[in-house]
């Protein structure tokens, strides 16, 4: 059976709506999954119009067998109205209906109705001014569906993925909050995201978090006292695992495809190297849900929203990678 | 008048030999400075013997005007015997070799018989074995030279150059080391240096410490404690300065050619973007000496020791910048 995955454009002022509408009329997009569109019409015809390309929106009820149809399926919503919709700002209108169609996105999808969900760019300081009180889409998504284990963005780029062990903390911060504990996690959320995207037995180094991985103790401890120890026993596992690894040499590892994977000790360990090296046409997947969420990692873009020069690689990558996990989502 | 450089192969052991015959014998150096070789005759016909190439080594005496030989000036030193030499092995040996050239050539410029150093590659772990007691040979040369000022390596890749605020500590020691003094010291020495190498006006990027350069005190505060208030003070001055900057965005300002150099805030922060960006290929220049040093940025290579693999670009790349650094020295 094909993957259902579940469609939301995104923020109605970026360049969510055109690359949906790059999206669906892409060679191989509806041959892979039976796709249902939720939104506003007149947002989705305005991303074709901008796009320059268009497809035929069928409305489906939900409640029955919706798959099959000629056009592509849809789910009709009124979240926002046509002159509340403005390219390329920041408004409370666009986070709302960024919002509501999350909500339904979420809703079909715990009650199977659809597999999976991918996302056009969200906005979070329009999220924000429209009541998101969540640090981000992640954390909100987490509430809502119940989940508090652990949680973590995961970005990926051209087969490399990278997860963090902590994120948006002052740098002073980090340190301490380095534990085994948290270093498993870290490493199984991302061993079992790459098996569900296909990777039969993903290799994963784990980065140090001093310099040159603290010198055997001389520019700090927590390779000895935390990292070596937590990376020891998950090697003892089933897992190919390894580490810690001077972080300014790891992602050179994983660019010469030695390794899938590089678990990260702080935001800009990874973040440095994913955007020097395309973080753009990256995907983010949300990890630790229990269902499978993806979306282009590049934001809503305004400089170029509503000119019809968004490239849609990311969010074709972001599909591609739902379509995965929904096929391997029964892996540990 | 060309520039007088002092030239020594570096470690016995590594491709720095090898170096030195490729950089001798290639277009345009010769012509470019006046070039005083210093260590073993046999070291350097060995490095000529594994590059395939050769020159004739005028020795001369320092003493006098040296320039002008038909051959390469050569003061000639018996700091290993050839037996002692033993391509990829860590050595006692080998470290003694690169102390006393390094002692020589460092006396030579400070009276003036030289005006600059370029270095092959030196193994810190022989010269350790050898006796020495610094962290580097930046700190061991700031001794010999009676520096009690702030000195920091200062890496540079095709145009673009960092310096850092801190380096060989503890990540978790990094916070508390930033301070405004060490942020204007480290902007300071890298206009200096840049200037220095040919760059009228250069224009500097200061890197952030948290993530999202604290996103407005959310996650961490240093940037409105130090670093806005360190930049604003370097701004009012004549400098071209700006920050701070995300470090996962201020590197592509570099890559974008926007800037010349970005500050960091700690090792990793600079490194992983120069490892990605092709650090091997880069030039190390020793900031803060007041005599004008530079190295390739890449080590010794045991890996391809003596098989006349070794790629010339970085050390062509660091003699070019000790000549620009003598011709335009008097600047600040």
């Amino acid at each position: 059976m094909k993957p259902k995955i579940a469609i939301i454009p995104g923020d109605t002022s970026g360049i969510g709506p055109e690359l949906i509408a790059r999206l669906i009329t892409s060679d191989g997009v509806r041959e892979a999954a039976d796709i249902l569109l939720i939104g506003d019409r007149h947002v989705l015809e305005a991303g074709m119009a901008v796009a320059g390309c268009s497809y035929d929106l069928d409305p489906v009820d939900p409640g029955t067998d919706w798959t099959g149809t000629a056009g592509v399926a849809f789910y009709e919503m009124a979240t926002i109205t046509p002159d509340a919709v403005e390219v390329a700002e920041v408004t409370e209108a666009g986070g709302a209906s960024v919002l509501r169609t999350l909500d339904q996105a979420l809703e079909f999808t715990q009650n199977g109705v659809t597999d999976a969900i991918v996302f056009g760019p969200f906005n979070k300081a329009s999220m924000h001014l429209a009541g998101l009180g969540h640090d981000d889409e992640l954390h909100y998504m987490a509430e809502k569906l119940g989940v508090d284990t652990y949680i973590s963005e995961l970005n990926t780029l051209d087969g490399m993925w990278t997860s963090r062990v902590t994120s948006h903390v002052p740098l002073r911060a980090v340190a301490e909050m380095i534990s085994e504990e948290r270093v498993h996690e870290a490493v199984h959320l991302i061993h079992r995201t790459l098996r569900r995207s296909g990777v039969e037995r993903p290799r994963i180094s784990v980065a140090a978090i001093n310099p040159h991985a603290g010198d055997n103790g001389n520019f700090g401890t927590e390779e000895i006292d935390v990292l070596e120890p937590a990376v020891k026993k998950l090697a003892e596992t089933q897992m190919s695992v390894d580490g810690p690894w001077p972080s300014d040499t790891v992602f050179l590892k994983a660019v010469a495809k030695e390794i899938d994977a590089v678990v990260t000790m702080y935001h800009d360990q990874g973040q440095i190297a994913l955007k020097l090296l395309g973080f753009d046409r990256g995907v983010t997947v949300q990890g630790g849900l229990p269902i499978p969420v993806s979306t282009p990692a590049h934001g809503t873009a305004f400089d170029i929203a509503g000119q019809g020069r968004a490239d849609v690689g990311a969010t074709r990558a972001a599909f591609d990678i739902a379509c995965d996990m929904v096929t391997h989502w029964h892996k540990e």
